[in-house]
């Protein structure tokens, strides 16, 4: 019996059990919903970080090293770029920008963003469907203490350093979910949370039109993998936004966001000790390594995750 | 005294001369026409070759094997377009399409495309003036055997094979000359057409409105160089184009498409015998060594030609 699953995916750590799951799942069995919050038009280009993190690493082209962009990239479109003073300090790759040009004229002639998503993967020979929240205009604004940033000024060019003290979803009220996302979310089994940034990856996707009700009421199991291990957010900025936002970095506090959203929370073997209070969230706890380190970790974890979903 | 030079120029023979021009004459001596008729978009992205060109030689940054391009090309972006099903036969390397990316966004945002030209040729260390003939969409269309074909599509994807049997300009009649083009009409001692194609090169220019009865009233000396030497034509298909129109190809068929237009006309010293020709059709005729090779052949030929104007 196959088993059907929707998983919400931000970038880098989301894109891995995604990765994993894929090598598991037949594509008929899987849809990769992304976060879509984190867009961004550079020099007129029309870049989705998130989609193109999902798609390269699903297609096996992604940057091993850094797990977003494309491996062997060059930069010398970004040089002549800067040497006409444009400004960039957002690192598009000469291989990179193809995708971001085919982007650009597909939504120029009127295709979605999901049609584009489609044929893109399909072009990086993915069989799996990859599906964007939405087709609408959503944007993730950090409010800092240096002003509202847009997401990628905040994560790329300040470096996440200003302190944030709140972050909103511009457009998210008024977008809706893809087709790809509705659907999933009618006929999947299981609702995975892949270990992204609750705050900056994960929301806005929750933020979608009535997405977070939709969730609230999915039938099958909805199980949340903890980005937060030992306290620590494995990349990104998770655990110093939890302490911007005065919380201790805990996987008992990334639960917390999840609450009536999520049945069964999975933690790192580091954060055993945590599992009764987040069980006192109303949520089943699961234990096992959630660090991917190498491919086989992904489908390991992937493997994992298929288990919690049966059992 | 300082002579004011307006040169009209398609794309490598005719940069070959302006190049040389710049390395003599002052930035406000100089204004280069370019034509725009052989603008074309790719994959969304507004490309105007011989504005490159003539922009890439003066700045020193063109590939001296083509002539066109730029030196330390990749094309790993085109390898990525090419894997996404796009029609790539326009070779785009990845420092050049920094140039199409820049000028359509500028584009985009209201610019017109000699303000565009302005601040790309100023990032690229040009003091000289570099001008579009007009800011308004023309475009080259050759009437061939299989059909009417664009510019490129004719010169880069079919390779000027098919049979041509005549060239139209559209948009022409209703364009404007630009303004810097106007301006240097308007206050130039001398015009020069420089050795490029006199049907594909420098016939839209002179098809852009009232430019033609501009050039028929122009004051000063009016200067041509044939880009027919020896019966053959230096680069491209302006000789094959000629035999398509039942005309032998040389340089007094060359002259011919100027009557009117031109007061002295610049051939080879190979082409010595036929000045007789050209003198009876109401030229006065200069010869010398045309044919650039090195840069300083593209200076001497400079040289001569402030020469001429003096003289």
């Amino acid at each position: 019996m196959s088993t059907k699953i929707l998983a919400l995916a931000g970038g880098v750590g989301g894109a891995k059990l995604a990765l994993g799951l894929s090598k598991l799942l037949s594509p008929e069995d899987l849809t990769v919903v992304v976060n879509t919050g984190d867009d961004e038009e550079f020099h007129g280009l029309h870049v989705s970080p998130d989609l193109d993190t999902v798609m390269y690493t699903l297609s096996g082209l992604a940057n091993p090293e850094t797990g977003w962009g494309l491996q062997g990239e060059t930069f010398n479109a970004l040089e002549r770029l800067t040497a006409y003073g444009a400004d960039t300090w957002f690192g598009l790759g000469d291989k990179d920008l193809a995708t971001h040009i085919m982007r650009t004229m597909m939504l120029a002639q009127g295709k979605s963003l999901s049609e584009v998503t489609l044929a893109l993967s399909r072009a990086l020979g993915i069989a799996h469907e990859i599906a964007p929240m939405t087709d609408d205009r959503v944007r993730t604004i950090v409010e800092t203490e240096i002003g509202p940033l847009a997401f990628q000024d905040y994560f790329v060019k300040h470096r996440c350093e200003p302190k944030a003290t709140s972050i909103s979803f511009d457009g998210g009220a008024q977008a809706e979910p893809s087709a790809g996302f509705v659907q999933a979310l009618e006929t999947s089994d299981a609702m995975v949370y892949c270990p992204s940034n609750p705050y900056l990856s994960v929301a806005p996707i929750l933020e979608v039109g009535d997405v977070r009700e939709k969730v609230r009421h999915f039938p099958g199991i909805r199980i949340a993998v903890s980005p937060i291990v030992g306290g620590q957010a494995l990349k990104g900025p998770a655990a110093k936004l939890m302490q911007e936002f005065g919380i201790e970095p805990s996987c008992v506090d990334v639960a917390k966001q999840y609450v009536g959203l999520c049945d069964c929370f999975v933690i790192d073997e580091v954060d055993r000790n945590q599992a009764k209070e987040i069980e006192a969230l109303g949520m089943r706890v699961e234990v096992c390594n959630t660090v991917m380190v190498t491919e086989d970790d992904k489908i390991d974890l992937g493997r994992r995750i298929i288990d919690f979903v049966a059992g």
